[in-house]
Order: C-alpha cells, then sequence, then structure tokens
C-alpha cells in the first residue's frame, strides 16, 4: 500500500481546471500544503492552459497512462469513470489518491473521510481515500456532533443545492439563462434538463425507477450513514437544484435518543470543529449560501425544537455551506493534510479559506 | 350579516395595483365572474392609473371611509393594517369581504377557506371570509385529500418561496439585483433584509423569540390545522425564500395513521381537485416553479416512501403552485365564486388560468 513521503510530496491534481480542480490548487496555495512540486493533469481539451500558483505559472498537461511516475499524492476531480481508470493506475504508480468522485466511495477498502468526523478511518486505507458527496460532507459536519452528544435515532433532510455541484458550465448556464431572462430572450438548457432561471428543479441525477429516490439521494443517504458509521439510520431525503452558484444549504430535522433543548444543540454546535454558528433571531441572521460562499465552515443556525415531533426528541436546523470548498476541494486538501506528515503541523480546523 | 344578492353584485377590489391586485382583476376577467361594476382602490399613490378590464380602463381609486357604498363583495390585499380598519367599515356597509391579508385567518367567526377543502364552513362567515397564506393554501390543497384517505398524524415541511410572497416590490429587487450581481455592479437591499441575488434565507418575517419560529412558519402551522380542522396535529415547517419569482415549492413528508404505498397516494392526488400530479421518473419531470406559475392547479410529484421513518406509515412528496394565482388571487376569487349565487354554475376546478 502507498504512503506518503515523510519530506513534502510530489502532488498531482487531476481535473485541474474544473470548478473543483480550480479550488484544490486555491486550497492548497491558501494553506500552505507541503509540496515539492505540482503536476496540473485535464483532458487535451484543456492541456497548454496556465494556471497561477504560488506566483509561478504551471502548465495544465494532458492526463494519460504515464502521468503519475513521481507523484506521491494525486486529488482526482475528474469525474467517477475517469477515477476508475486512473485511480488504480496512480496507485500503482506508487501515489495515495484522494478522489472527489463517487467511483470508490462505497468500497470498503476506501474509506470515507470527513476529517472533523472519521479521520481515524484514514489509517485503513490502500492507496484510495474517497471524498464524499458535497450534501454528505455538509451534512455530517453540524450532524456527527450531535449524534455523538444525543444518539441520532432519524434523519429528515431537504436541499437546496447550487449549480456548482453540476460543474462549471451548469454555473455558466445558471449565469447565461438568467441573463436571457432579464433581457426577455429565449434560452435552451444545454447542461441540465430543465430551465434554471429564477427556478428550481429535482435534482437532476438518474431517479430509480422503483424507489423513487434519485441518485443523488441515495448517495447522501449511503453516505452519511458510512460517515456517521450507523449503517441503518433512518435518513430520509429531497434533493433539490435551486438557482444558487455556490453553496449549498439544507434544512433538516434530527430526532434523538432523548429529549434535547434547543440550547443544548447549540452548546455542541459552537464547540464542533468546522462549524459556525449563525442563529440571531433578533436580526434574523441565519446560515445563508451568500455567506457560506468562500468559507471553510459548515454555517448552522435556525436551532428550534421541531414542532413536528411532539416527543420533544426532534430538533430543526438550517446549515450552509460551500460546495466547492468544504463540499469538495477544502475536505480533499483537509484529508491529504492528514495524511501528509509534513503538513501535520500545520493543521487547523474551520478558518476561512479566501475564495473568488 | 351581510350576503350577496341573487343577481351580479358589484366588486371592489382593495389593493388593486399590487402583485395579488393584478392578478385578482385577472382572475375575475378570466374566470367571466359575474358582476354588476368593478371598483378598483388603492392608496392614493396609485390612485388615477388605468387598469383594463373586460375591455374598459378602469380608473384606480383612493380608498377611503366611503370607498364601499353600494359594494356587494368587497376583496382585499392590502396589508393586514388596512383590512383590520376597512374591512369591518366595508361590512357595515353591507359588503362581503374576502380578506387576503393574515388579519381575521384566526377569528372563529371568520372562515378561513381553501374551496377544495373546506368550503362547507364558508356558511359561518358574518362578513369576513379569510383567504389563507400562500404556503398553507398550497400545502392543504394536496395535503386534505390524503389526510381523509389514510389519517394523517404528522406533517413535515420545508418551503422553496418566491419573492411575490413579499410583493411586487421584492420581485423588481430580485430582477434587480440579479442584474446588478451579472454585471459585477453592487446593489443594496431595500426590500428584503438580505442580498437575493443567486442566494436565499430564512424568510423574512420576524422570528419570536421563545420558539425560534418566524411568523410565517407559525401562520402556515396555524393555518394548516384550522383548515384541515385538525387543531393538534404535529406540523414541523421551515420556511426558506428563494430566488424564484412566483410559484412556491415545498418538500414535504407526511406521516399517516397506517402504512400507505406511494400508489394509493397518487391515486387518491390524481382523483383531487386542484391537485396536477406531475411525478414521471423516467424523464426525471417533477413540479417546478417554472411550470407552476400560470396554473390553478397545485403540481404534485416526487411521491416515494420517506426512508426516514422506517415504519412505512411516511410518504415523501413535492409541490408547487403559483403564489400570486392559488396561492393568493384566484383562491380568493374561488371563495367569491362559492359565495355569488350567479357565479356557482360556472365553478370548476383545477383548469389553467392564464397568466403574464
Amino acid at each position: 500500500m502507498p504512503s506518503l513521503p515523510d519530506v513534502a510530496p510530489n502532488v498531482a491534481i487531476v481535473g485541474a481546471t474544473g470548478a473543483v480542480g480550480v479550488e484544490l490548487v486555491r486550497c492548497l496555495e491558501e494553506r500552505n500544503f507541503p509540496l515539492a512540486s505540482l503536476k496540473l493533469l485535464a483532458s487535451s481539451r484543456s492541456a497548454g492552459r496556465q494556471v497561477n500558483f504560488r506566483g509561478q505559472a504551471l502548465t495544465v498537461e494532458t492526463l494519460g497512462d504515464d502521468s503519475f511516475a513521481g507523484v506521491d499524492l494525486a486529488l482526482f476531480s475528474a469525474g467517477s469513470g475517469l477515477s476508475k481508470v486512473y485511480g488504480p493506475k496512480a496507485v500503482a504508480a506508487g501515489a495515495v489518491v484522494v478522489d472527489n468522485s463517487s467511483a470508490f466511495r462505497m468500497d470498503p477498502d476506501c474509506p470515507l473521510v470527513v476529517p472533523e468526523v472519521n479521520a481515524g478511518t484514514l489509517a485503513n486505507h490502500r492507496g484510495i481515500v474517497a471524498n464524499p458527496n458535497c450534501v454528505a460532507i455538509i451534512a455530517v459536519v453540524p450532524v456527527a456532533p450531535l449524534a455523538r452528544a444525543f444518539g441520532l435515532k432519524r434523519l429528515q433532510m431537504a436541499t437546496y443545492q447550487a449549480a456548482s455541484g453540476a460543474g462549471a458550465a451548469a454555473m455558466e448556464e445558471l449565469r447565461a439563462s438568467t441573463q436571457a431572462q432579464l433581457e426577455g430572450r429565449p434560452f435552451s438548457p444545454q447542461v441540465l434538463p430543465h430551465p434554471y432561471a429564477f427556478n428550481l428543479f429535482s435534482h437532476n441525477a438518474e431517479v430509480d425507477a422503483e424507489s423513487g429516490y434519485n441518485g443523488e439521494e441515495l448517495k447522501v443517504i449511503e453516505e452519511c450513514r458510512r460517515i456517521l458509521d450507523t449503517p441503518e439510520l433512518p435518513i430520509g431525503v429531497t434533493c433539490i437544484r435551486v438557482p444558487v452558484l455556490r453553496a449549498h444549504a439544507i434544512a433538516m430535522t434530527l430526532e434523538f435518543d432523548r429529549v434535547v433543548t434547543p440550547e443544548e444543540v447549540r452548546e455542541v454546535l459552537a464547540a464542533a470543529p468546522g462549524v459556525r454558528v449563525v442563529d440571531d433571531r433578533a436580526r434574523n441572521h441565519f446560515p445563508m449560501p451568500s455567506e457560506a460562499e468562500g468559507q471553510g465552515d459548515v454555517l448552522a443556525g435556525r436551532v428550534r425544537r421541531d414542532l413536528g415531533d411532539p416527543s420533544g426528541r426532534s430538533i430543526a436546523l438550517f446549515v450552509a455551506g460551500d460546495q466547492l470548498l468544504k463540499g469538495a476541494a477544502l475536505n480533499a486538501v483537509q484529508i491529504a493534510e492528514r495524511l501528509v506528515p509534513a503538513a501535520k503541523p500545520q493543521l487547523r480546523s474551520g478558518e476561512l479559506v479566501g475564495a473568488s
């Protein structure tokens, strides 16, 4: 099994020009990730592009079979198909892979990691570590400490998901279709299946004909259970794509093993790594995508008794997190920091990460 | 107690130039509402404006103490403060009032009516009939027939609410702030408390310091209970304002008294007045604001078992309805149709209503 050297590793990013890839480069730079070299890989379409990193212009190279010679750590964000093909090749070449796709998330040999929650499982990796689905990450950061404190019986979620989860082209389609609608021009969606300007729709992942759940919802359920290490936890979720650019929000209710007060919940959240409580009732100030954007923390608020459960055991929450940062790139880099001995002293939790 | 004449009534609209007022005029016209005359009332700021109705230009008049002489039916949509002052004056002048504000919704003397659900309570009116909150209307149209069929134990909702619920100025603020963001210009919100372009936020109604619920959520809970005639029904709700112009959506889970299959639910919804089932799993086609806009029906779909409830008694749904039509103006006009003997033969349920 590959492991990382004690000195600063040689790093590669696969999918370096995508929405998440751009943030991976930025996170490595802003967090002073210790690396000896950085190689940017993408499809031949993007090869030759120049990307700035620590004052140097790096040239994007075409991903190929020999891309991983000398690479110690490969951060993949180029879709599940490419991860399945090139992930094992990178491992064979001696790299440790942190994969942002769904390819290995349910593979028992690949830990599925949110460092604040289950960093301990990293010890079991055999070359590939899976970075979870963005909704699963943003959900478990506040849910895990509450589950630990009070015991979790049921979790119900409705999501408000940004365009970024469908990639940079979807973000551009949201902008372009909105501009067209404001000008009264027609617009035919090319990336997403439905009109997006001032509209929302059930998540675009394929819907399972039998259960009626879409692929995104099934990922969220399976991955939350795996990360929380509660394989039987009943989780209900409705995933909705909303016309927001890059931060997801989730309305959730949590049923605990016992009666829990909002004050107890707020205390646990205030002490939880990676969570920032935003819960100002007097100013009507709660988690919003506009304030989650560019933040490493998941914002959590609207903590209150769930009036839908007369037992008093359920609490309602509203959370928001940057889909491209904690939901993807930042979490991957935080995993890498746990893997790289040289990065360990720099581990910081919950700090701000600037973004455009 | 005022009642309506057997012949076509003289009708007044209070708040005729607001977002809902404009739709009230349109609904009366498109539904061929039988009326002898139509008087349009608004604040002095809007007085003098011309509004087309059935090929005639009507001039908006200033609302005043003597506005209701000779009026048989007054449709109010000018905010709770004006309804409290002028509603009783209209009744004293002999009119029946259908009020779109929250002023009388919990007054036991004022029926709170969604015609598909509880038209029978109209018989108890003493001059004022209350038109419910938009989310409450859009929720109960699909929920009520399910509650009747299977018995409802709990209702959980997360809303996706359009700008229109905050009025025409909020819709314009959504458009203007979005245009500004697309052009990279700064924009200071004037109508809503938070940036709205490509953003969402907890509903702008005041938050109860004690419970943490906002005024919108408390209205939804109280009004759904009253309309469904289930005063103790546990209802949990999170109300979120999303950057959509005029149709609301709701993700909901319903726990019934017994195990219910998605097929049973779909059958009840398919037969329910005012509901159109949009539930095409193969095409990923479900209720969307863009398709709810301009529709009299509430769209309902994503019918599936709630995996958050292992008992099998809970069903998840996603619904969408036009906030200005069924959520406000259309429901008020449908109430008026039940009150006006001359309109009765024209009663139609669930048909399309064109809108801009």
